[in-house]
Formats: C-alpha cells, structure tokens, sequence
C-alpha cells in the first residue's frame, strides 16, 4: 500500500497526523476515540487480528417477560454491590455495606444497603444452587477434628436448651487475641462464605485463618467491639457488636469480600497507586473466650443471609417520619446547591419499599409491610420541608432523588421510586395499597409527560438541572444510560403504554451511534 | 514502519477496511464522516494539502454590541431571500417573493415575505451604498438615445401635472407583444436591478432584453396580467396586475433573479437533475402601449424598494384579526398532526412587526404601527381556537410557529415572534406598547423556564414534539443550531440575563465537537 502522511486540521484549531492513500484520509484512533468518545482495541479471535470499535461500552441484558414484585429486582442479579469502591467493606456489626461515597469516614447509604439486598435476592433467584459444606453441627458426635490451643481449653457437645433434638458445641478458652483459638481446620476447597451461629456467654471472638497466594498467613478477627474495620499488619479486625455478649449471633461473611477490603484499606495507607491484590484461601476457623457455636457452614454464596440483613437493617433503623435519612452532606454544586445531613432520597425510601415487599413476600413478617407502609410518608413532604416531593414546572410531581430546591430531577432515583411504589401497591391490601396507588400514579403521569425531556437524541440526560439551573446538561454515561434502558422494559411490563418500549428500543440504539433523525 | 490492512468491526455489526501501523489504527473518512455526521475535504493552500476536518458546516457572524428595533434585524444582511429554492419567483404584482413550499403552486408566506423584507432592510443599513445610473428622467433634454420600432411610434417629454417641476416621457406605440417597444439600450455595466415609475393608459407592458453567455437574446415581459409567471421559449412573462392600468406603478425588479426563476422554472419542466443557470446582462428596455415613464434606473440594488413591497404588501393583506393566515396545508406529522390552510403562525405575526415596526421608524407613517399593533390580538387565541397560544405543561405561555395541537414548540419561530414583540414595545406607546410588553413578558418567562430544554448536550433540539408527542427528538440541523445561536446573542442585548450569553457560548462550542460534560 502507498501512503503518505497528510495534515488534518481540526475545526480550525489544531492538527493531528493522517494518512493519505489514493483520494482516502485515514484519521488515527488515539484522535477519534478522544474527539467522537468511542471505545476500540484489537482483539485476535478465529486466528487473526481485527480491531473492534464500539460506540459504548455498555450492554443491555435481554430483557423479561414479566415483573412481579416478588421476583427479581431489574437486572440486579448482576450487580455486585459489595465488590464496589465506594463500598469501605460490609459492616460486622449490620451485615449492610459501609459507603465512603460523599465522606471518606464511612456510612450507612440506604440505597446501596437497598441494592445490596435486592442484588443477593435477585442472585438467589437467577443462580444454581449454591454448595454448601457443614464443618461442624454438634450432630457428628465427635469432636476430633478440632485442635484446642492448649490443656486448658475446652471443646464439647450440649443439648440446645430451647431445641433438644438440636446440639451445640460449647468452647472455652482464653478469649486474648494471641491465643491462637480453638481451630477446626478447612480442607482444600473454594468454598469462601463462612456462616456461623455463636453466643459469647463474655468476651471472645472468631478469626479465620487465611494463607495467601504467596504462601503468607493472614487473619481476620471478628470481634466483639464497634470499630468498623481494623488493620494491623497482616491481622484485620471487623467489630461485630460490643453489645452482642450474651446473645446468639447469626454472622454471615463474604470472607474475601472481608479481606479484600483490608487489603485496599493496606494499600490505601501506604498510597500506593494500583490496587493489586493477592489471591488467599480459607484455611481454618478459630474461637476464643466462652460460649457455645452451631451451624459452621462455608458455602459459595449465602445471599439470603446477605439479604435479611439488608432487610432487617431498614426496619431497625426506619426512623419516626418513615424514612432512612442520610447522613452524610450531599454536594450538588458545591457550595450552591447542597443537602445537609438528614436528607431522604425517594429513591432510598422506593428501593427500601422493593426490599421491604420481598421480605415480607418470603417470610410473611408484617414487620416488613408495615416499614414498607412507613416509608411513603415522605413522599408527601416537598423537598423545600425536608421531603423529597418536588414539582417540575410547578405541575407534574417528582419523587426527588436529591431533595433539593431547585430540583434536579434525576431520572433513575425516580423511576426507582415508582417501581417501589408499584411493588408496595402490589402486594399491600386496603389504606396501603390505596396510598402506594395515588403516589404511583402520580408520579406514572409525570414519567409520561416528562421521559422524553431525558432523550437526548445521542443518549440521555442523567438529570434536568440544565433545565432547573440554567448550566450545561448532564449527559448521563453509557452505564446510567443502560440503567434508564433497563428501567424502561421493566416499565412497559407494568405500564401498557408503548411508550416505555419505543424508548427504550430507540436508546438501544443509541448505544450502537444511531442518532434520532435532524430536521 | 510497516502498513497494513485491518478488519474494522464496527459494534459487532458490519466491518470496513482500516490501516494499521505499529500500534495505531486508522479508519477511513469515508466512514467516520457518516458515522459521526462531520465534514471534510482536502484543501490547498500556503503550497501544501490538507485535511480540513469540521465539525459541522455553519459558522456564527461576529456578534453585535446592542440591538435597536429601527436596525439591522439579527444576522438578516447575510440572508439572499429571493435566491432560495422554495422562493419560486419574485411577484410581479406585489414585488413580494411566492413560496413553494407545502404546496407547489404557490403561495404568499408572511413569514418568508416578512424575512424578505427584512433582509432587504438590514442589507441597506450594512452595504456600502449601491452604485445606480439612472438611464431616462426626462430631464435632459432629449430623447435622442431612444429607438422607435416604427413611424407611428411616438416619444416625447411632458411636464408632470402632479409636479411642474418634473419631467415625464410619453410613450406610444402598439400594445401587440411581436412590436419590439420603443427602446433604450443598456451600455455595459453589471447593474442588474431595474427600477421604473409607469403609467399604462390603456393596455401596454415592459421588457428587459438581455443576452447570454451563450450570445442568445432571452426577453422577460412585465405585463398587465394576474399570472405570476410563465415561460415560452425565450420569453419569460411577469404578471404585475390587471388592475395596474391606468395607475403609476413603480416597479423594482432584481432581472436577473427574475431571469434565473425563470430558468429554473424550464429545467424544473424538462425534469433535468441539476439546474445549471446561463449567466446573462441586460441589454435594453422597452416600453409598449401608451403610457408615461420616468426615473428609468439601473442599480446594483434598491433595498428599500423591496423593504416597502414587503411591508406594504404586509398592510394590505392583514386580515380582520389582525393576522397573516397561510393559505396551504402544513403536515406537520402526515394524517396525524396538519394545519389546514388558513392557520396563523406566531413567528409569521412576530417577523411582520418586526417588519412593520422598521418601516414606521423609516417613515413615521402610522398605518405601519397600526397594522403591527393589530397583529397582537392572535398571540392571545389559544392554538386550539385558531390561535397560536399555546401552554407547556399547562403552565408556560408559548406562541406557536406551527400551532398545533398538542405543540410542537419550535424554538426559533417563537424567539423571532418575542422579538416582535419586543420591537413594537420599544417603539410603540400607551395601550400597543403596554399589550406587547405584556405578551413579551409572558413569553421571556417561558423562555427562560424552558430554553434549557433544546439543548442536546451536542448540538440543540428544532422543536419539542419528542416531548409532546413522545416521538424521537428532531435535532436541528446546523443552520439552525445557528440561527438559535444569533437569537440567543440578540437577546443577550436586550436581556440581562446571563443565561443566554452563557448558553449561546456553549452552543457555539458545540459547533466545534465540544459536547456538554456527562457524569
Ligand atoms: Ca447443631
Ligand atoms: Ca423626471
């Protein structure tokens, strides 16, 4: 091929280096990658090399045929919410992940709590199920494959008092953390979530024993105390509860979920730049101080364990007005437009509904309909008395996301808000179903009149603070834009409208480059 | 450096050809021009080629540092009204352009007439003052450059009764087409533009003689008919009234406009593809019949000639309501979204005072600011009733270019309709300025609630039927992104509100790739 370098002025401004070829000009794509925002590699596949361009770098699930509020959450069986930066780890003490979104020191973020619960419903539902080993029960009768630390120490096999076809083991030995425990070891397998049933009659703690790739030891101690999480050198510590000392704890842990998270917390001190982290497998759990364990179990997932706690979280700490306020200041615009501390979001109050309805869908716990009934008080509340009711235009109502005044109408957290309101409308009887339905129809009749102020002809819009505001819009990233996509057929299952299916299939095509039409 | 072919799979779907060279991959224009919708073309200068990439093909005219209503009207001296296609000629009768477009047989469009007459109004303010050689006044004392067709052909000098103090030429020879006229010829200078004041006693007509490029010699007859415009051969044929006679007409014609429709009108009928126009120069006048002539002038152009035809034609035609109605139907959505012939457009009401307001200023005649101020009232009838009211979101008062129901909000016919508005309130008084101010208020406030709305985040939206109909988004094409760009500087001089200086530099920046930030 004959070719030759040819300058390309961009715009009038600047030039970068093409070539030339007959009457064709080739541009770089280092150039059009930066300038047109697409994604390309080349990939060698079929025994030869080829270069992929690709307009975004979202996909779009195939989509189902039906949504009950008792099933599957979206799409939300492929999220991994724990696996997330801005989750600091899950807390030993709620079981709920911890957010450093917005503040660096940690906090309990009912949505991702929300989506934490509803992803290992989701999970539980869509996945095989999960293996399970039972390392101890107290059922086996003996008790020899666990190692006692010294003669002192003892291990052995008691009637449940409350359940006598039931046994327990009960442990005692020093409870200080240099004692290396009462340890039944794990064989090889890969098995990575531990859950156990203790009672602590005083202090103790359980570690477990992890070697590293690299052939180090390394442990994680859970403890009775309420520190988050600790890292000591090669010992991590998680606080499950100083107040838990004397009662039976359920403790279910993504055990390299829990170290990987110290591990980035180890790397984040010593301000390295990759986070690389070193593959470990469990090779024993250890029990120290005086109490009584049942039920050791490592399985490949546990998610409605993961679940319940997310469930039993938003009950216990559902507060008078109905709602999970959040804790953190929220910067719209710095300094501008922003929440302080104590601010509801609609879409907190709707995703904690979802999970809520699934909760009480699987146990048939009212506990969790009546939190579920609680929380649409805010609903009612305009944004400007701390609610998260807005007005767009002063007509249509919005269930705002971020409360603030002027709104900013994101449309995810909205539409969020409404599935709630759809799944509590559902699946409640009577004043409940009444006012979820008037909330939900509300808010549907704003979504028909305003969905396409979101259409950007290109893509979407995250949000209309351009509108609210006056700045430049907020072009919502292919990942948002799939969300609004995946909302949309979840929409045109509940909603006869076409309109949630025309979008929705025109947006796809945005994610392939085909624009909606000029005049 | 080796340089090699490269499959290039484009989002899985299709492949093209691409180069690739160490590590860099280049595609071909051929491609990124469509996909992306950019420009280019290989150009030379300073001794070299180059690759000149753009981004879009419209560019913004250096912006004005303050806006008066009796001024320039927007960017207005760029726009050659009468040269574009949908322009099917000039008229003879009302020297105001006819309109093919909705309908090809024609149609007076006040919003066309109106930007005609504006053009015309801001061309003469910005160009330096046209050259203009006056070829008869009856002035100077004989006749001796004028040709007689035949014996009994008379010319002669006569004092005009109106004005003893002016010179007339009377003219007398058969009315009959085949007799050549009593002639003067045109020495060789470029002007084009013919004005003349004539009076026809009975029957009688005008004819300019021009010859080719080609050497042939093509005729353009105005006569005294109701037919707007017809060609045989060689001769092309203007209406300028059957009610003309006996009454002085001055007559201004662009000929060699009224030449190149003429043209176009042959290979439009011959159905050839691409219309190529035979330049051509005028080589004579003649006059035919008996009647009177005076002020027989050629100039490069006459601006305010047109400027009034477009005005008065604007005075004459206002109907009982004080509007325009265009008699043609506009599909908006085929079957599904049309106005019938006969509907009100507030951008052609808006461009009419704009209009109207300019030619009072210029003469302080009060028909003009009589018929601007009656052209209120329909801003003030709802779309539904005939009007051009309209309400976003039941809330915003919006006039409508195309008043349909439900709106289409097309941003560019309502802005020049509250630029109207505007004019007529600064130069009007009493109850007119205080009823514009009124309606100009209410349309401001809309504005600046949803101007925010057309901007695509790449560019900016025509309209807003994606909202009101839930149909894909209509971008606007460049052009009319930048005509939202010059209304956007207009009325940051007449508004101090920053947003709209703001928004017009992000606008211009979209001209240049630079997308608005998403999250
Ligand atoms: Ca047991
Ligand atoms: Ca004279």
């Amino acid at each position: 091929l004959t070719y030759k370098e040819i300058e390309c002025v961009v715009n009038g401004d600047y030039s970068i280096k093409g070539r030339l070829e007959d009457k064709e000009v080739y541009l770089p794509f280092t150039f059009v990658q930066r300038y047109f925002e697409v994604y390309g590699s080349i990939n060698s596949y079929d025994g030869y090399d080829r270069f992929e361009l690709q307009h975004s770098y979202s996909q779009i699930h195939p989509p189902r045929d039906s949504y009950s509020p008792d099933g599957v959450f979206m799409s939300f069986e492929f999220y991994n919410v724990e696996d997330r930066g801005r989750v600091k780890c899950i807390s030993g003490i709620e079981g709920v992940p911890v957010s450093v979104q917005w503040n660096r020191n940690g906090h309990f973020y009912p949505i991702q709590i929300a989506q934490y619960g509803l992803s290992h419903y989701s999970k539980q539902l869509m996945e095989p199920s999960p293996q399970r080993v039972v390392l101890e029960d107290g059922e086996g009768g003996d008790l020899n494959t666990w190692l006692l630390p010294d003669r002192r120490s003892q291990i052995a096999i008691k009637t449940d008092r409350t359940n006598e076809e039931n046994n327990l083991i009960e442990f005692d030995t020093p409870d200080l953390l240099k004692n290396p425990g009462i340890t039944i070891s794990v064989e090889d397998h890969n098995l990575s979530t531990l859950s156990i049933d203790v009672k602590f009659i005083n202090n103790g703690s359980v570690t477990v024993l992890l070697r590293t790739n690299e052939g180090n030891l390394f442990r994680i101690h859970y403890v009775l105390s309420n520190t988050t999480m600790t890292l000591e050198d090669r010992d991590l510590y998680y606080g499950i509860g100083s107040s838990k000392k004397g009662k039976w704890i359920h403790l279910t842990r993504k055990v390299l979920i829990d170290y990987d998270k110290g591990q980035i917390l180890k790397l984040a001190k010593s301000k390295r730049g990759k986070v690389k982290l070193t593959p470990a497998k469990i090779v024993a759990v250890c029990f120290r101080g005086h109490g009584f364990v049942d039920n050791i179990t490592l399985s490949s997932e546990a998610h409605m364990d993961h679940f319940f706690d997310a469930a039993n979280y938003l009950v216990n700490y559902q507060d008078s007005r109905g709602g999970w306020p959040i804790q953190v200041t929220r910067k719209i615009i710095p300094g501008k437009l922003e929440l302080k501390p104590g601010w509801y979001s609609a879409m907190g109050q709707g995703q904690a509904i979802s999970l809520l309805v699934r909760a009480y869908s699987v146990t048939k716990d009212s506990k969790y309909l009546q939190s579920a009934a609680k929380a649409l008080a805010i609903f009612e509340i305009p944004s400007s008395e701390g609610g998260v009711l807005q007005k767009f235009a002063n007509t249509y109502d919005w269930y705002e996301e971020y409360p603030t005044t002027p709104g900013t109408f994101v449309l995810n957290g909205f539409i969020y808000s409404l599935i709630g309101l759809y799944d509590l409308k559902v699946v409640s009887s009577g004043q409940t179903a009444a006012h979820a339905a008037k909330l939900y129809n509300a808010g549907m009749q704003t979504l028909k009149n305003m969905l396409l102020m979101y259409d950007s002809g290109t893509g979407t819009f995250y949000d209309l603070k351009h509108i609210s505001l006056g700045v430049a819009p907020n072009r919502a990233r292919w990942d948002y834009h799939t969300v609004h996509i995946n909302q949309l057929l979840l929409l045109s299952l509940i909603d006869e409208d076409p309109m949630f299916q025309t979008t929705a299939q025109r947006w796809m095509g945005y994610l392939k480059g085909k624009l909606s039409p000029h005049n």
